[in-house]
């Protein structure tokens, strides 16, 4: 029924008459933002609740190809990766003084049944501290990095912009141990140069600037990953011919001249913060003794950094950037299938028979074919394969196999040409 | 410092001086089952809290692997991967009658800002049922079924199990939709085949039994998978001639009849439940509307099935039933590295270059390597390769590299064999 391949654990290919999902003309009334709308509608995704979403198959085939993405890049840094739990140690985060309400506002807590207070992980920094102390002893063990894909919840208080900003939604997290700022702006850099390359393979590197933000308490600026949409959140200012932005936040004279910009050099633009990285100094080693032996024995505290991405925001960008009123349009990295290959029936049934025998080949050659074999009309299989967005639609009719030919459409740009099956099957 | 294979998105090998984990001669005092304490003391785990685990390197790796065998037979049997979400909607479970604390006894609930309440998934049949609404209309969407692998929170009143019993915990649950009871006891009967190869390959078949338990209101049984050990909170009647067991809820003489067995040839066992398999018939269709139009038009309701495994209960039940008193015992097809490659290291140097040579070698053939490298002594790289598990033992020194081998020893049969370097890397 489906292809599938046991290294990479999942269907290569997949007839559309066993995709249990459909697509539909309408999202739910609503669904006002432009990425969940086109999700909803082309099955790549269900709405449980405001700001609260599940993955069908398509979906999570995207979803899945940007976190094999990102975790090739962050193991190539070095990240190790563990999981981390939902439920948070009410003791642990009182150490911080981010239990509370008043200091973080978007807690979700529970309660077990003896009524002790649980949180539910918006940020893992604290519980990945206290773990590091079983682990980190002395200059030897640093530096180190850890890092996980994992839930995080946030209660949010408005969730309008489907999975751009949810209250339930996967994150990469990335946290750096090491022994003091030299070494962590060695590790911090590699990072930023990791997520450079992270974000030119899911394909929105053009859009995407490094921007200057606030530091906090321990150094002077953080870097957002920002993404120029009209559906951000955020405002930033572009310098377009040094690539980089700066958050309105931070935007003053003693920025500018960080940077060495100028002012009128500057363009406000909405955009999406789609990674961020931080330096956390020994905030938390020192609210939890963090320590290692130095060279001399002398016990000095972790510096830490933050790294984070999250995978359904990218996935929420791509489809703001470059959905069009057609449907979803998904660039090769991430697209659930390479091929949205589609057979125009005949009745004597000529063309399916080649049509089967050609998904099969092109299924052997290990390329990742979505095979539309049902028998609908093909103004509705067009249709559907604009709304479902993948890269190529290669269809096959009476006319195409008359000339041992296949007809290709590029859905970015649009563009139709005739190549004989042969080449195809090369 | 670490080799890693982009197509499985992990490293395949890792230096021991890499590897963020350390282990540890103690357990914490308040862990009391063999499989947390084995866990944490070789660095697999680290406990959040009772019942709340989090995995580290060595530990995701093995968890992971098991994620994989499942989703491949899962995907082998027609299975479409999705991913559901953790936060549930009262309204939904209200439905079905089983929002009540009063009804289901271990629900994790919060609340958003306004006050809403919601529920953490222990289980979801309830949103995939409504889910399915968008997506089934007629004969021809069935059979289909959905998975995922997803944390589940249940609100255990106890939590001493280690990762046999956890408040949150990774679940794999599959669901099947079928047209009448005929092709969904086919495809229960699939599922049920694809469970003994799970199993089978997990290394826990011989001591898993396909057990029979109330079928609750749908059919007169469903069958659990038990696997014996005496950590097993479950009580089964086992027989051994036939391979199957009867939990103890339903052991009567109308059972013994249905199974053609006698009583005396039962024997008493602890178990745990690593899998189950469930008829629901048409309980949630019913309770949501979810119907098909059969051939002639006509709508009838959709019958359902579910089918559970818990990925990290495996991974606890293999250390109960393998490990020793010196530590953990991976079966091949879970452990987190195929080979312990230990070096012992001589004064001049000789041994760490032949083992850093060998070691890239062994990686460039795809073998999966943990590297003990560290400059310690030998006891202590013994006592630390017997924690941690990995089936085959491969060690270099002064004495086997002047006879051109290696020395290998079976982590569980304890044998020993000199081999020739050139034959290991053919």
């Amino acid at each position: 029924m489906m292809a599938y391949d046991l290294d990479l654990g999942y269907h290569i290919s997949m007839r559309q008459t066993s995709l249990f999902t459909r697509t539909r003309h309408e999202a739910p009334k609503d669904e006002v933002s432009k990425n969940a709308r086109l999700l909803i509608r082309a099955g790549y995704i269900h709405k449980e609740m405001a700001g609260v979403y599940s993955y069908l198959p398509l979906g999570l085939r995207v979803l899945n190809k940007i976190v094999e993405i990102i975790r090739e890049e962050i193991n190539a840094i070095g990240g190790q990766e563990i999981q981390l739990t939902a439920f948070q140690d009410k003791k642990i985060w009182e150490t911080t003084g981010r239990w509370s309400d008043e200091v973080v506002d978007n807690w979700f807590k529970t309660k077990l049944k003896n009524g002790t207070e649980l949180g539910l992980g918006f940020t893992h920094e604290e519980p990945l501290t206290v773990l590091m102390k079983d682990h980190i002893r002395s200059f030897r063990d640093l530096p180190t990095s850890a890092y996980q894909f994992q839930t995080k919840f946030r209660n949010e208080a408005r969730a309008k912009s489907g999975i751009l900003r949810g209250r339930e939604f996967l994150m990469k997290d990335l946290y750096s141990f090491s022994r003091d700022d030299k070494e962590h702006l060695e590790f911090y850099d590699k990072a930023k140069q990791a997520y450079r390359r992270i974000f030119d393979r899911l394909g929105i590197g053009g859009e995407t600037y490094v921007t200057f933000a606030s530091g906090g308490s321990f150094s002077k600026y953080s870097h957002e990953f920002q993404t120029v949409t009209d559906a951000g959140g955020d405002i930033i200012f572009v310098h377009e011919a040094k690539k980089i932005a700066v958050n309105k936040e931070v935007l003053n004279d003693e920025v500018l001249k960080d940077l060495g910009i100028q002012r009128s050099d500057l363009v406000k633009k909405k955009a999406v913060e789609v990674g961020n990285i931080f330096s956390l100094g020994a905030r938390f080693s020192d609210a939890f003794g963090l320590t290692y032996a130095d060279e001399k024995g002398a016990m000095k505290p972790v510096v830490m950094g933050s790294y984070g991405i999250g995978p359904g925001r990218v996935m929420g960008t791509i489809a703001e950037i470059y959905g069009d009123e057609k449907g979803l349009i998904w660039p090769d990295t991430v697209a659930p299938f390479a091929i949205h290959f589609i057979g125009l029936f005949d009745p004597i049934g000529n063309v399916k028979k080649s049509a089967d025998g050609l998904y099969e080949q092109l299924t052997e050659r290990g390329i990742e074919v979505l095979y539309d074999d049902r028998e609908i009309s093909a103004g509705e299989k067009f249709s559907d394969a604009d709304l479902i967005g993948i890269p190529k639609r290669v269809v096959l009719s009476e006319k195409t196999l008359a000339e041992d030919c296949l007809e290709i459409k590029d859905r970015l740009t649009g563009k139709v040409e005739m190549r004989k099956i042969s080449e195809i099957l090369i």
